[in-house]
C-alpha cells in the first residue's frame, strides 16, 4: 500500500483515484481552493458532482486547508491541476517536496519562455521550485487518450507515462496499472507533453466543422455531413503535431500513436476543446465563445495563443518558414486576431514525394 | 472540355462526376452489370438511389452494354469499381486502352500475390492487361478522406492523387480541382494505396468499441462511453499503418497525414467498415455479421484477410516478428479464425525511447 496525494479534485485527478484505489493504495484527494464544493460533496455524500460518479470507498477527501495533514508520509504526488494552476501548484507543494519524491502530472500545456522558446509544463514547474529542489525532484506526466469519466468507469484506457527517470516510471506504472488501465512508459517527456498540449489546439480546429455544419442546418437531405472536412483538418493536425514534436526534439512516434493521433481522436469526442471549436465554427467571436463557456478552462485557447506567438517569433527569426504550420497559424489568426477567414485548405502542405 | 468515362456507378465514382461537371467536362457515367437499376434511375429521373442525390445536369448515364458508345474519343477513365471488380475492370477496359490514356481509380485494396507478397491494386490491374499495354498504361489512384455523398454535396474535401507519372497527375488534378475539392499529388502510389486499403481493416477494429458499448447498454449514468478504448485502437491503428507503409516501401508521411490518419478518421464515421466492426463488437460471428450486411461489399473483411495471411507468411519466413502488428493479428484471429478473445491491449507495442 502506497500513500498517494492527488492535488486537484477536478475530473482527471479524481478519476485516477479509481485505479489507485482498485490497487489498494491509500488515496488522499486534496481539492484546490476552487474545489471546495467538490470536496464537501465527496465528504458528505461520496459523490463527485463533475464526474457524476461516486468516489471509491478508500479515497479520503481533504480541503486545501488540510493539505499538511494529507501530506503526512506521502510517497507519491499526483498533480491534477490544470495548466493555469501550475505556478500555484509549484508554490503550494514546494514545502512538502523532498529529493526522490515522485510527482506524476495529468497537467498539460505549453508556456512561452521569456526568450520566445516553447517550454513544457514540467520545466515551468521545476523552475518555480526553490533552487535546492530543482535538480532532485522527479516530474513525470501522463499522455495518451483519456476521458476522465471513462477511466473511473473502468473502460479500457491506454496511456503513456513519460518522464526523465526510467526507474520512477516503472514504479509509478506499477502503482496505477490495472486490468483496464494500460500503461506504457517513455523517457520522451518533451514529445508526450507537446502532443498533449497541441492536441487541444488542433481539436478546436477539427471541431470548427461541427459549427459550420450547424450553420448549414445540419446534414442535407441526402445525409451529407461534413466529415470530409473534419478529416482533412484531422490529417493536417496529425501532420503538424508530428512537426511540432520533431522541432521540439521529441520522438516522432508519439505523434502517430497514442499521445498524438490517439489523443486527438478522443479529444474530438470528449470535451471543451470541441465545444469551443464548434462555437467558433458557428461564427461566434472568441469573446462570445469564451462567454458561452463561462467558467471553463480553455486549454485549447491557451495552446493556440502560445504556439501561435512562438511561431511568429520563429518566423521573424528565420527559424520557421511562413508556410509552415498553416493550420495553427489560421487558428491563431482566428482566435487571437479575430480574423474570420475561410479555412486555407490550399495552403496545407504535405512533403509528399 | 475533356471527355471522361466513369466506369462503375457506385457512390464514389458517381460523386466525382460533380467536380468534373462543375469544371465543364463531358462526363459519361457507365454502370457495371450490377448497376443497371442505378443507371435506369439516372436516365429516367436523374436520381442516384444510393447517393440519394440528383446527378449533375451534364452527366450522361450509360448501361454497361453501351460501353463502346461511351468510350468514343475518351480522354480520361475514372475507375469506380470496388476492389472485387478489379479483374473484371481490367478485362472490360483493355480493348479501349491506348498508350498514354490516363486511368484514375477510386478503387482501393491489397491483394496477395502467388508468392505471398502483398500487391496493391494498380499492379493487379496492370498484370491483367495484354502484355503490349502493361508498360504504357498510366494508372493513378485517389487517396485521402472522402465520403462520397459529401463530395457530391460540395463539402470541402482534401485528397491525394497518387501515381507514377507526375505530368499525368498534374493533368488529372487540374481536371478535378474545384473550390471545394482540394488535391495534392504524389508519386508514392504504394504508400497511398497501403493507407487506403489498411484503413478499412483498422476502422473495423476501432468500431468494435461501438458494439462493446451497445452490449453494456450504452453510456453509463455518468455519461461514460467507450471513446478511450476506441482512441487506443485508433492510435495503435495509425502506428501499424505507419509500419505497413514503411515495410511496403512507401513514404511514411502518408500514414500521419491525409491518406492514413485522415482517412482512418473519416472512415470511422462513414460506412460499412464501421458497421461491420460494430456487429463484431456486439459478439456476432463473422458469418452473422456478413449476413446482417447482406449484399454489401466488405472491403474491411477482405483487407483483414489479405493482410493477416501475408503476416502469417512473413512471420513463418522470419520477415516479421510474431509481436509485430498485434492489432491486425487480433482482427485476423477474430474475423478469419472466429476466435472471440479480448482485445490484447497489453501486446500493443510502441517503440518509445
Amino acid at each position: 500500500m502506497t500513500r498517494v496525494v492527488i492535488l486537484g479534485a477536478g475530473v482527471m485527478g479524481t478519476a485516477l483515484a479509481t485505479p489507485l484505489s482498485d490497487n489498494g493504495h491509500d488515496v488522499r484527494l486534496v481539492g484546490t481552493h476552487l474545489d471546495d464544493e467538490i470536496i464537501l460533496s465527496c465528504r458528505q455524500r461520496r459523490w463527485h458532482p463533475k464526474l457524476r460518479q461516486e468516489i471509491p470507498a478508500g479515497v479520503h477527501p481533504f480541503f486545501i486547508g488540510e493539505l499538511a495533514e494529507a501530506m503526512a508520509e506521502v510517497e507519491v504526488i499526483l498533480l491534477g491541476v490544470n495548466s493555469l494552476g501550475i505556478h500555484w501548484a509549484a508554490h503550494t507543494l514546494s514545502p512538502y517536496l523532498r529529493p526522490g519524491l515522485p510527482i506524476l502530472a495529468v497537467t498539460k500545456g505549453l508556456k512561452e519562455g521569456a526568450d520566445g522558446t516553447l517550454r513544457t509544463l514540467p520545466d515551468v514547474f521545476l523552475d518555480d521550485l526553490p533552487p535546492e529542489l530543482q535538480g532532485c525532484v522527479s516530474y513525470s506526466a501522463i499522455g495518451g487518450p483519456s476521458i476522465a469519466r471513462e477511466v473511473s468507469a473502468r473502460r479500457h484506457t491506454c496511456v503513456v507515462f513519460a518522464g526523465r527517470d526510467p526507474s520512477q516510471l516503472t514504479y509509478l506504472a506499477d502503482l496505477f496499472r490495472t486490468s483496464y488501465y494500460h500503461i506504457w512508459t517513455t523517457i520522451d517527456l518533451v514529445g508526450v507533453e507537446v502532443c498533449a498540449a497541441m492536441k487541444n489546439a488542433y481539436t478546436a480546429g477539427v471541431a470548427l466543422t461541427n459549427g459550420m455544419l450547424e450553420l448549414l442546418g445540419g446534414p442535407d437531405a441526402s445525409g451529407a455531413a461534413m466529415y470530409n472536412t473534419a478529416a482533412a483538418l484531422f490529417g493536417q493536425a496529425t501532420f503538424e503535431i508530428f512537426q511540432w514534436v520533431q522541432r521540439m526534439g521529441g520522438s516522432t512516434v508519439n505523434a502517430y500513436s497514442l499521445p498524438g493521433a490517439g489523443d486527438l481522436f478522443v479529444t474530438f469526442f470528449g470535451g471543451r476543446s470541441t465545444r469551443f471549436g464548434t462555437l467558433l465554427g458557428k461564427g461566434l467571436s472568441v469573446e462570445e465563445a469564451v462567454q458561452a463557456m463561462a467558467g471553463e478552462t480553455l486549454e485549447s485557447l491557451e495552446a493556440i495563443r502560445v504556439a501561435g506567438r512562438v511561431l511568429e517569433k520563429w518566423t521573424a527569426q528565420g527559424m520557421a518558414s511562413p508556410e509552415d504550420f498553416p493550420l495553427l497559424r489560421y487558428l491563431y489568426r482566428l482566435v487571437v486576431k479575430g480574423e474570420q477567414g475561410e479555412i486555407p485548405f490550399t495552403t496545407f502542405r504535405y512533403p509528399l514525394p
